[in-house]
């Protein structure tokens, strides 16, 4: 009888290794597609994609090995195994004098775009998209998403080191969790169901059972405008915090949790954010200011008319973000206690001001990324909020359970994936930003 | 301008920050739900859910602190300051003597549930799901979800340190990717959509672009039976390699993840695992066998009529798992070569004779946990099965480019994360295992 022990698991090739071989004079070995290749007569260069970047060989084009040279076209995948020597002009800092070139696969057809010739795709952005399965082979490409899934990861080893515990919630919900209408419904073996706009029901339930939670998972939402900052299916990093002192908590632990981000992207992610072109902002401090006095502000210093004095504009949260760019070199602001009106059921008023709510957004150079805010945690206070908003709460009795048995003071947040990749990476379009976007008039690929 | 810093970020209670207090003689401060209140007369325990398990107070009941003893109920929250003093037979080792008792919310009726007198739930599943918002606040399901989430934290490190990138694909997809009739449709601007039934073409579309990917995600099966084993909606943990050189690079690589979680289990979950009795594993190494050869073997070892020459029923998986438990003394076991009819288009023949497919389940105590294999990865090879199959290519534009313009070798598998648990915790139902289940009908918490 055969048996797998694990111990032999195929290595993947890295810089590191590559870099081990030279230092040790080891032979080489390495696999990847070929990327580009470039024929400078007596000898080619291959240039082979590995998972962290490209690895520049230095094929020498002797009468043996013709045959395989001709073998060779754009996407095929080799495996090589040679020399690696250390070459700091090379990326990666190695190069490979490959001995032996094995063909893996062939293309059927050559790339109907190009994505070898410079690291940025320079494509129009629905070409790209409609390519998608192939432009994301492109240098810019990579280096975007693998930025993002470290934003993922910092988002998480910060949070599973401050005691929060990762949750997985259900995506098909029975009720319309945040009363809007833009939701996506859909048949359920007979039943009326929704895709789920967030997890905001669940997390505040797991408040309950562990204290801190998050979450990192897809919500939908059916809004029917087509605009930069909009898709209809985005990552949502969420989290949930109890025992919070004030809603500041929330935004306090926003801060850490960005500044351990950042960190981790200069440390890790330094080589894609150096060919992107990526500015880090720095966040030692992020100021915060009042909904009301940052309308006033932006007003006052900009000549900008305030219109609807119960929620932002894009143009607003450009403007506020402006002003505390110029004022106090922050490219980043907390917009805190937002009208009552345009904020859920589950937010709590202010004391203070019941026509205001303890709660904020983010704005990340000019546009949000982040809701938040501290939830009502009282059972009659509760029901109160919604008979007031014209809420039944007959519809909430599952909801209400955590409020009627006991839930201690809590608020959490919602934070954009796309939109804070977006917004780092100065993109025009929050499209870029997701694997394979959905919008209104793609679902596909 | 006020500014939040990061710095003052509120903290959690846990065992081994009281733990510290009691140690250096420090003030100790603790928040938490009452979760228990034994009173002995002139003093009482009180029993504090902190996020890790339960801390014993020990309350002395003097005259000056009747008032707040009598505001003291079961699921009321509260902070407590006070003195930690190590006491071995308390959890986590250590007991605080409270001077200040300050309660931070009431609910506002009693549990209907008794989550507090055994560590143990002990009522009938129905009840329990349809009161998850409380019973989950019970120490058996905290132990169990506390579980759940370092097995997903296990499978990402495991994966992040062997060159995989964590990924994110659309769950509304234009096509029904499997080809099954087990897929949710819904509206999506006036144009026909489904649920991912799993994220098979967009992880595959992801090797040839990172080379090693995974995705942690929710996927949507429209199953209209109702069985122990099956939810509509569950956590696949999915992960897909190229430059494969057998498919048993696959089965190395998830025995070396499954020992990597494991471990991560004993080392960080001891605690709970102790508690649920949970009995890990033992997979040093795993046994593989042909899926013909299976039915033979249990056939001949237990009599048992082979009926359908194409699948597994469930009965066979039991007595498989049966067979190399007490042949081999392994609770799992790698079945492979599953027969071509039963496997999906994009599965790869075994060219030694391909009426069978490179392919595997990997059976846990009796039942399938994983389904993966290796992926056809030539253009005109899928081409070619899509045909066989019945499908019709045109249908296939945008996954097909991945194999047009070329893929290496590449395999992967989907591992059902609830099955995992349910199996590692010897539950009886699947549904224990996800924190609010969907089946055909629960819709709801």
């Amino acid at each position: 009888m055969e048996h797998l022990s694990g111990k032999e698991i195929l290595q993947v090739s890295t810089y590191e290794g590559l870099n081990h071989f030279a230092a040790n004079n080891l032979p080489a070995v390495l696999h990847g597609a070929v990327h580009n290749i470039r024929d400078m007569g007596d000898f080619a260069f291959l240039i082979i994609r590995i998972p962290e970047g490209l690895v520049q060989c230095v094929f020498e084009k002797t009468p043996e090995n013709q045959d395989i040279f001709g073998a060779l076209v754009f996407e095929c995948t080799v495996e090589i195994t040679g020399t690696a020597r250390i070459e700091e002009r090379a990326p990666g800092g190695v190069e490979i004098i490959p001995e032996n070139v094995t063909v893996l696969s062939t293309p059927a057809e050559a790339m109907p775009i190009n994505i070898s010739k410079k690291f940025k795709l320079g494509i129009n952005l629905d070409t790209d998209l409609s390519n998608r399965p192939i432009t994301l082979r492109s240098g810019e490409m990579r280096a975007r998403f693998r930025i993002q899934a470290a934003i993922v990861r910092g988002f998480r080893e910060f949070l599973d080191r401050n005691g929060f515990t990762d949750i997985r919630t259900p995506k098909i919900v029975g009720g319309n969790a945040e009363g809007g209408t833009n939701v996506f419904r859909m048949d359920y073996f007979g039943k009326k169901a929704f895709l789920a706009q967030s997890p905001q029901f669940y997390k505040q339930t797991m408040v309950g059972v562990f204290e801190r939670v998050y979450e990192v998972g897809p919500v939908f939402r059916a809004e029917k405008h087509s605009t930069v900052r909009h898709l209809n299916e985005y990552i949502s990093l969420d989290f949930e915090m109890g025992y919070i002192k004030s809603f500041s908590d929330i935004m306090n632990m926003e801060t850490a949790c960005l500044q351990y981000i950042f960190k981790l992207l200069e440390r890790d992610c330094a080589r894609e954010c150096k060919a992107l072109g990526v500015k880090i902002p720095s966040c030692e401090t992020i100021p915060m200011v009042r909904f009301r006095d940052a309308k006033e502000l932006i007003s006052a210093e900009y000549g900008h008319k305030i219109k609807d004095p119960f929620d932002l504009e894009p143009v607003e949260e450009q403007l506020i973000s402006r002003y505390f760019l110029e004022k106090y070199g922050s490219e980043l602001v907390f917009v805190t206690h937002y009208p009552s009106k345009k904020r859920p059921f589950y937010a709590m008023d202010d004391p203070e001001d019941p026509t205001f709510t303890l709660s904020f957004d983010l704005l990340f150079r000019g546009m949000e990324i982040t809701t938040g805010g501290q939830r009502i945690h009282d059972y009659q206070a509760q029901v109160a909020k919604m008979i007031t908003k014209g809420l039944d709460p007959e519809g909430f009795t599952n909801y209400l359970m955590i409020h009627k048995y006991g839930m201690p003071p809590h608020g959490g947040l919602g934070l954009g994936l796309e939109r804070l990749c977006m917004k780092l990476l100065d993109d025009s379009n929050v499209r870029s930003c997701s694997l394979f976007p959905r919008d209104m008039n793609r679902l596909e690929p």
